[in-house]
This record gives C-alpha cells, sequence and structure tokens, in this order.
C-alpha cells in the first residue's frame, strides 16, 4: 500500500516516476488564464489565518460544505474564521475522492509542510500550523514565488484601468510578470438590466460615444489598443454556448438601438447579437495575434434563495447541456473561410463535449500555429483526475497531446499553483502507462520534449511570451 | 488467475478486501426503491421452479434471450418452464460481461448454493437443484430473511388501498418493514386515453370530487395523509425528463378542464400542466419531509409489435437522451428559492447526464438534511459494474461520496438482493483502489464509517427510519 | 517495462494472450464495410512509395499534419513525395497516444518488416525501405492476400455499373470475394443542387423515369436487383441523425414535385422526405434480407477554406451532437410494428451516443437472426483503443458481446487491415481481463467461440456470406 500523497503520488510505473521527477517536477509555470486579484498581489496581500485564504471565496468548498449539510453560517456567514475551518475540516473527512481532497492537502504539504491529514480531529493543529505561516511572510507574492510561476495572465473588464498591473510592472522587486487578459462578457451580455450603464462607461474610458454597435466595436478596439499597451495577448469568453445566428449589419444595428431604446431582445434578436459580437472579436484577436479563450456550457446562479443572500459566485453554478456542436462549428468556420480565425481553446464544462471538441479543432488547425485550435484543460467541475485523463485521453486519441498547452488555474487562490502539480503528476502517469505498456517507445528523447511541452514550453511557445 | 466469483470477486487490492469483508458485508440492506408486490410477501408466495422466480417478469432477461434469436415461445411464450430455462441458460454463455451473468450466478451461489457456472450443458443440474430447493422452504420471505434486509418501500399509486402493507405490519411472524412509497405518475399523466377514469377512481377513494387542479391535488393530499399514516416517507417519480414550464394558476385551471372534456391537449399545455404537478408534490413532500425521487430519461414502449402482444414492461424501453438540465435546475429552483425543495434523489437513465445532475445537486444542498439532494444509484440499465463504478466516481469528483445513500434494488424478483453485495463489493474495490494508491489515508476508523454508511447507515439517517 | 509494439501488444494479462495468440490471430478477415476503389482492386494497382500509401487520400493523417503546423502544400500540395512524408514522420512523433501512431507502426511492421519507431529521424530509412517493397510486389491484392481476408464489401452509389466487380468476379487469378454494397445517399439528399442531374442518371441506368417519389422507389428497386445479381446483401447509409417525422404519400409527392420543379424545401418538408424514404429503404432491405447500415452523427466540410480547395474528404469533417434518441426509436418501430425490419447496424460518430444505442437495439431483436439489431463497432474517430473499449463494454453491458459482428476497416487504404489486428488484440485484452480477474469463468471452449465468433464467425453467420 502506498503512502498517502507521497513522493510519488498518483504516479504508478516506474515510466511514470522518471518522467515526472526528471522532466515534468522542475518545470516553471505559466498561468494563462486564473482570476487572481492584481491589486492583491502589488499589495502583496497578507493572511491572518487559514479561514480567509481557504474558505474566504472559494465557491468549491462552499458547495461540499452545504452538501454536508452544514448551517450557511459556518460557510458565508458570521461565525468565527475557526468555527468555520472545523466545519470545513470535518467535511473534507467524507470528500474521498474529490479533487478538493488533493488540492487541499498539496497545499498544506507545499506551502505549510503539513504531512498529516485534515479532519475535525486534527483541525486545530492544522489551524495553527498554518496561521503561524502565514503570519510569518508566507505573503501573496511569496506563495507566487515558491510555485516557480514566470508569468499569470488575470482576467479583466474593458473599462479596468490596469492600474494595478502596471504597478506591479514597475515594482522591480517582484519579477513575475502579471499581464491582463480581456474579458469582455459585460459588453455581449445585452439582456442585462445594467447594460446601458455599462457602456456608459466604456464610452467614457474609450474616449468612443457608443450609440451603435458599430461604435461599440469601436471603442471596444480602442481598448485592446490600450491592453495591447499593457502586455495583453489573451482573451476570454464565458458563453452559454458557441452559438451562430447569422444577421445583416442592418439587422444588427436595428437590434442594437432597440435595446439601447430600453426595450427587451427576443431569444433570436439575441443570439444575433452575440454571434455578431463573438464574430467581431474573433477578427480583432485574429488581426493582433491574440488568443481567443471560450468557456462555455454552464448555467448559473441557480438558487435563488442563496443568490438573493450571495450574489453571483455563491457556489450554485451548474452544467447546461444545451450546446449544438454544429453551431460552434459554424461560428469558428464563418472566421475560418476567410482567414481571420485567431489561436483558440475551447472549454466546455459539460464533459460529455469532449469529443465533439476533439474533432471540431481538428477542423481549424493550419500552420499559422502549431496546436493553434485547442481543446483546453479540464475545467472548473472537470478538474478533477477523472476529468483531466479523459480531456488528455480524448484530445490523444483525436489531435495532438504532444502540442497541448496544458493546465492554468482558473483560481482566485494564491494557493491553487499546486494544480499544476497535480496535473504534471496526473499527465506523467497517463503517458508513462503507455510507455510502460509498450503503447509509446521508451524514446527518452522524445519524452522529455513532450513532457516539457505539455507543462510549460507548450504555453511559452503558443502565447508567444518573451519567456 | 483468479477463480470466477470467488470471496474476493471484484476486490482486487488488500485494501478493497479489508474494507468489504470487514465493514461492508454483514450490513443489512434497506431497500428504500422496490417493485416488490406487497400481496406476494403477505402471501409468503411459493415458486415450483427457478423459471417462474427468473423468467417469470425479467423483463431483462427477455430482451437477451431476444438477442440471442431466441423465438418468443421461449420467452413469454407458452413453451415449458424447463424449455424457458434452456433458452435462458443458453444465452447467458454469450452475455459475456453483462451484469445479469453475475447477477444470475451471485443468486445461484447465495440462494441455491450452486458453485459452477450456468450454461446449456449444466442447465439440468441447476434446473433439479434450484427447483428442490424452491420446493423445500426457499419462499418469498425466506429470500428476503436470508438477505438480512431490515426495510423495503415498494411502489404504490395513490388509489390503492395498502391493503397488503396493513396486513403484513400486523402480522407478527415477519419482522421485514414493508412500507408503501407514493408514486402518483398516473395522476400527471394528463394525455392518456384512461385519464379521466384514473380520477373518478381517486375521487372515490380520497372522497374529494376531483372537477379542477386544485380538487386534484387536495385528492392528493388526502391520500397523502393515508399513506403516511401506513409509514410512507418515500415518493418516486417516472418523467421523460425534468421539466419546467411555468404558468398561472388560472391558465392550470383552464388547461385541466379542457382535458376534463374530452380534448386532447397541446405539447406545450401538457408540460406546463405537468410542471404544475410536479411543483405542487415537491411542496408536499417538503411539507411531510418526504424524499423525492425523480426518475427519467426513458422512452418507453418502443416496439409496437411486442407491445400489442406483451402491454408495458415487456422489455422494449430506452433511453430518451433529450433532457435539457437548465431545466431540471429551474424546476428545483422554483422550490428552493422560497423554501420547500424536500430531499430529492434525482436519476437519469442517460450515463451521459451523470456530470450534470453531480453539477446541479450541488446548487441545492442545505443544512436541513444531510446530503439533501442526492444522485441516485446507477439505474436500470445502468445497473452494472461500469455504471456503478462511473455514478460514483462522478459523485466523489462533484459532491460528496461519504453522504451517498448507496443502493437500491429497483426489483421485481426477491433474488434481486444479492445486487446489494454486488453493490458494495465494487464500491469498496473503487473505495480501497485509491487507499492502495496513496489517494487517500489508511485512515480505518474514518473509512469504515463511509463504507458501512454508503452500505447502510446514511440511508437510514437520510429517510429518517427509525431502525 | 514491455517493448513497443512486442507480439503481446496491448495484451496484459495471460488471459489475454492465450485468447489473442490461440484463437483470434489466425482468423480470416471479412471486411463487411470499407471505401476501397474496385478499379484499383482489379487492377492491382502498385505504388511507387509510401507516401503515395499512406498520404494520397488519407484525412485522418492530413488533420494531424495541420495540427502540427505543417503548410498545406506538404499535406495536399506540391511538395515531393519525400518532403510530404518528412512532415508526416516529425508529426507522427507528437501523435503520442493517437490511433495513427499505433496503426502506422503496425503496418510498417506487418507490411514492410520494420520494427523500430518512425519520426523525423528515421524517415530516411523507412522511406527507402518500404518503397523498395512497394516496388518489389507489394501490391494493392498482396497486401489483401497478406491480409488473411476472405470478403470484401466496398461502397457504392445505386448508378454505378459494377464493372470492376464484375471484371473481379471472373479473375480466377484472385479468389478474395469484392461485392458491392448499396449506398443511395444521394437519392436521399434531395436539397442538393445536382440532386435533378442525379435524378437524371437514375433514370437512364434504371430505365425507369424519375418522375415522382413513386417512380424514385422503383427506380431504386431495378438497380437493388441488380447489385443483388452482383452478390450485394449490404447497404449503407449516411445521415445527420436517424430521423422521423411521418408524412402521407400524398404530402410526399407533393414534396417531391416542389423540388423538381426546382424549389427548395423547408427543412421539415426535407425531414419528411427524408424518413419517407429511409423507411421505403428498410422495407426493401427486408424483403431481401439486406443488412441496413445506419451511420449516424456527422457534420461535414465544415472549414469553407480547404473545402473550397480540395472539397470533401479533405479531414475537415466533426461530430454533429443533435441526435435525438427518440426519433431513432420510432424509425425502427415504425418497421418493425409491421415486421418489416431488417437486420440493421447502428454506428454513431458521437461515443455519448453509445448507451442510447445499446438500450435501442435491445427494443428490436427478435428470432428472425442472431443479433439482429446491432451497435456497429466504434466507427472513425472512435476507432481507437479508447473508443472501442467503450463501445465494447457498452454492448457486454447492454446487450450480449459474444453475437458482436465486429470489426470492419471502413478504410480508403490497403494496407488497413491491421486494424483488424488492433482490434482484436483489444478485444482479447479486455475480455482475458474479466477471466483474469474471476468476472467470467476460465472456460475455455466457450471462450473460444466467443473470441472466433467475433472476430469472423459471427460476421459469417450475420451476413449470410457463403464462406
Amino acid at each position: 500500500m502506498k503512502q498517502f500523497l507521497d513522493e510519488d503520488f498518483i504516479l504508478s510505473t516506474d515510466a511514470a516516476k522518471k518522467l515526472y521527477h526528471e522532466y515534468a517536477e522542475t518545470m516553471p509555470i505559466l498561468d494563462y488564464h486564473c482570476h487572481l486579484n492584481p491589486r492583491e498581489i502589488y499589495e502583496d496581500v497578507k493572511f491572518d489565518n487559514i479561514t480567509q485564504v481557504w474558505l474566504g471565496g472559494d465557491h468549491y468548498k462552499w458547495r461540499q460544505m452545504r452538501s454536508n449539510g452544514v448551517e450557511e453560517k459556518y460557510i458565508t456567514g458570521d461565525a468565527s474564521d475557526r468555527e468555520k475551518f472545523q466545519k470545513w475540516a470535518e467535511t473534507l473527512e467524507v470528500a474521498i475522492g474529490n479533487p478538493l481532497y488533493h488540492w487541499s492537502h498539496l497545499e498544506l504539504k507545499r506551502f505549510f509542510g503539513y504531512d498529516g491529514y485534515l479532519n475535525g480531529e486534527t483541525a486545530e493543529e492544522v489551524w495553527n500550523l498554518c496561521n503561524k505561516k502565514l503570519q510569518n511572510g508566507l505573503t501573496a507574492r511569496k506563495m507566487i514565488k515558491m510555485s516557480n510561476v514566470t508569468l499569470v495572465c488575470t482576467t479583466d473588464d474593458p473599462i479596468d484601468s490596469l492600474e494595478w498591473h502596471k504597478k506591479i510592472a514597475e515594482d522591480e522587486t517582484f519579477d513575475v510578470r502579471i499581464l491582463p487578459a480581456w474579458r469582455p462578457d459585460k459588453a455581449m451580455y445585452i439582456e442585462k438590466p445594467d447594460y446601458a450603464d455599462y457602456l456608459k462607461k466604456l464610452s467614457k474610458i474609450s474616449g468612443v460615444t457608443v450609440n451603435s454597435f458599430a461604435s461599440l466595436k469601436e471603442a471596444l478596439k480602442k481598448r485592446m489598443d490600450f491592453f495591447a499597451e499593457n502586455g495583453c495577448t489573451v482573451s476570454d469568453h464565458g458563453l452559454p454556448y458557441v452559438m451562430y445566428e447569422p444577421a445583416s449589419e442592418g439587422e444588427l444595428e436595428e437590434i442594437f438601438a432597440k435595446r439601447l431604446a430600453g426595450d427587451m431582445l427576443t431569444a433570436m434578436e439575441e443570439r444575433k447579437f452575440k454571434t455578431a459580437f463573438m464574430i467581431a472579436m474573433g477578427r480583432e484577436y485574429h488581426e493582433r495575434n491574440w488568443v481567443m479563450q471560450l468557456h462555455y456550457g454552464v448555467k448559473r446562479d441557480n438558487n435563488g434563495k442563496i443568490f438573493g443572500e450571495l450574489g453571483p459566485d455563491a457556489g450554485i453554478d451548474c452544467i447546461s447541456n444545451y450546446a449544438p456542436s454544429a453551431e460552434m462549428a459554424d461560428y469558428l468556420n464563418v472566421l475560418a473561410k476567410d482567414d481571420k480565425l485567431p489561436k483558440t481553446i475551447i472549454y466546455s464544462l459539460n464533459p460529455s463535449d469532449d469529443a465533439a471538441i476533439g474533432t471540431i479543432i481538428g477542423c481549424f488547425q493550419d500552420s499559422s500555429a502549431i496546436g493553434k485550435i485547442q481543446q483546453g484543460s479540464a475545467w472548473w467541475f472537470n478538474d478533477n483526475k477523472t476529468g483531466m485523463i479523459n480531456q488528455m485521453t480524448s484530445l490523444a486519441n483525436l489531435g495532438l497531446l504532444g502540442n497541448f498547452v496544458g493546465m492554468l488555474t482558473d483560481s482566485r487562490s494564491f494557493l491553487s499553483y499546486t494544480r499544476h502539480e497535480y496535473f504534471r503528476r496526473i499527465m506523467c502517469d497517463l503517458i508513462g502507462g503507455w510507455v510502460e505498456n509498450g503503447e509509446y517507445p521508451a524514446d527518452w528523447k522524445t519524452l522529455e520534449k513532450i513532457v516539457k511541452g505539455i507543462s510549460y514550453n507548450n504555453a511559452v511557445r503558443y502565447f508567444g511570451f518573451d519567456l
């Protein structure tokens, strides 16, 4: 029986151990998509205790605590941080097989040097150990540096001033590059009640009065220029599904005008607008050689009671399984047919979409980039051992695993960098298994290139960062 | 090479063997959902031969016999029981990898002490052995008692008199609790030709004249009171999919009146009625602290020829893959937002829904029960090793496996209790594998709690039975 | 660590090795569905070099080369064959886990005796070795004979003269039977611009003037008679999904007349026509005891730029995930209810359909054939180790794996027969694993029957070929 979380955690063959320890383990991290707060990085935020780091905003953990029958008071309410930690420790005990079990213990081991396992009984010991470290220099920047991160892309709205990114760039005491990424969802969600307000803010900051679809695109282009000046080369979109409902320019202007007049759009009008928006964005990204990330398959804010109390990102999101692959293919084609398709990474929250995505990306590859169209790493609810194995196996079967740009954290927490270790161990176990079983030759030179590529080098090449 | 079906059947690691033999094996069975006939239990039915038990109503076996080219005469027709048994034995031989292969041999071993394997050649020997036991005391009640069952929930229509449940309750010679469960499908399937007839029967037995949607709900409440008096705390629904199409009370009464007048409803009207029906039921269950079970994803009675000859439950049902997860989330939310969502167990016949369900249940958990919203155990066509591993792995990845209420038989046969053994072996092999691989600590105290919980204790706690 | 591609490739247990080497390995091949060109067989085509065989028309490989950033010039363009081969060799290196990695090396080993592995560095050596063999007698017929093939069904249009099939039949120097298979897609795709032209050709060759739906069916029946005279007993259809939208004969004639008049049909009219077409075909196949193959779940020609340059079959197809299982069940039922359902094999490109198909086929089995309704072997993008394991596991769980008709090549290449070896190894590893783990008895007599059945004998029995 293997010891829990020992040095060969997840690595079940000799080939896997060699691949991980010799090639993957020491590679740096390029975190090309996350939700870290640049201000917290600039200010090098300190935490009083582990509850602040772990339970402050982590809706993954909130869900599991609710699943364990924990009262909301101990989750997002006014119980003490120590009490909340106790409830989390007790919840973790029954989270057998859950990625949070592994993530939490990897974080305890790597950042706090804790070798045991957390449960209701050890909670006090862990609480004291972690808090001591947090109060003695384990700050946000320290966590990033300990993780061997070279570059981070945050997630930013077009109207963001990028003030904190600029300050970090000017701060010579911190050598990790923290770049903005472009996420214009608020400019697309035309059905939202505050859409007009958003357009006002966009008008102001861009200097372009947004009173038409054409001027909206113009304003966004100005902001893209500004983002580019600050090092942005990556975009990101959150979509219910990747849709394709074409419309003429005239029709689109009518739709936009109707909404500006305060009227609500029909479902069809909304789809036409969003399709046109995504086409316009795709063309711009291609023009600028940016990467387009498409995240889809989510239905958000499902529990009206909790949403009323906590608002968005409260652990009440689920998979939406409506996602016609035909529309996604048509959307990509409307760009590809005119040679305007940017480098693209596609993520679905529904793991049943893996195969469809794998076959679609193969239709749009070309020589403008190696692995131009990518299936993104197993995302959010799929970000676990099963999900990663499935995503990489599907990608290997349908495309070129060797060109995969690999892992990202997608996290709000500075401790989440151990997810890269988790990913790399799983990746090495998968590939090592093939080598061990004679399904790929023990050609270590090529294997080194592949493993280091998926760990780090492919992403450097793909995004074109000068690292 | 392991012997077929030896004592460590399915258990591939030392940890798995320990978990099963020390913790799971001897736990009792709580069968919270099945289709046993309470009259047969009361009358302690005896069987002349194994064909009566195995092939009398088991459409799982009928399908496989047809797949083997067996004539209907030998399946549901007028061939002799011995001939039918022969055909089944010959079919089983090619059912390699099928759960029926394992179920049948577990039943032969546990109930009849047969250690070999059944095929065309051994059929005569098995026939004689089984029939001897059946004719010498292996009755319905004996099978239940041998299986260490403490409580059974049958499946009952609101108009059922519960006569047999009452008689069993009064029979002091039988200490297994046999409780009714509430399945009001006939009150919801408004499109059926005999809907008006059904309402007449419901009116009569409830004492409420059903001439409106309001009075339908009133009549059902009376019957729920009656079921509750007889120990019912569990409901069950069979749905094509979990739908959400809201309508006003006025509109609903118009729809109901239209149908009562003999007219057929539009598809939209039907969906509105069924949505409202399910909302009303959900609220009542919450009021009474009952558990709501939702079984969906089925298309029934697909082969017109066989249906014409045999009617329903003839082995001609299949998966319906239309099931928008968004509607299921909206249905649960319409109850949850007003704090009226009962404890709920969700089962889909489509295994591709596992992940969507796993993410939806996490949105609606709260402190009113531990593991309040559950994904049900792998159901019907998924009730096999692959399906169970997938369901438990998905649940572990997305929620808290440690709180899972575990297995049920969903069967018409008294021999099906070996399915619990099958489930527990698979569950212990899954969890044992994690322990063996260092993915969960060898913390036997916690593991005992988890394994005994999933085997039995979680269900006792969840349903609130006094056992 | 196992050697790459050694004699026990894929075979991980002793039972698997025994099953493969003693039973499966030497069975002949019945290739009941492929896209080989009968003219090339008749003319016993010779190849100058390995690029012609491997990259001439293999869109599987083209996709992967594009994924590796290779310029189109080196894929389908005017680069030299040697240059193209180099690019392919370099691409293969990163195709870790991809079936092309295994297929390519199996082909190199079995047909060319090459034991190493192909990459950028060994490309020259492999190029020389292969070309020498190709130029010294390794012709199309030789490849077929080396593979121990007894019978091949090609894929042919109703208007095909079957000239080459006839010539092969008359050629006594070649003892492999090369039979036509009926693929009337062009007669069904009523929306195509050249539909009227196609009908003219069909009218001419059938001698029936096609000016109505009734006469279309009449003309096709004449052609089916002609195909039958030439040994055809198998049909094949390519469908976006298996649809069911019933219409009256009158309505269908109106739809057909409208299209003949040059008008475009509505989506609903198209669906009605195609449904009726498929019903008519199914009845005819039943009448003639032909096998009906349904291939669905594809969206073709997605990249407008590449399609404009290369036309169809250019490696730009993907999964379409719209395929309501309810319609497929209804389509099969409309035939089955009147006892007109032929033997049928169902293939979906979407692996998420496995379970739905597995449950549907079970509804329509009867005693007119053993395993009458089949789920086809993992198709196209699913034709890899994962896909085959999933398809066979699903089939085993839901039906009778022992009656499976097994593998086909579906290929345009004479080298693809090694895919049967790949399939058989995977099948033996799956079944052997069950035996090794005590999940099926070590009943070698039955196992031999099952393994030889799936390898070859079941297909012989199912298609009714006199072999």
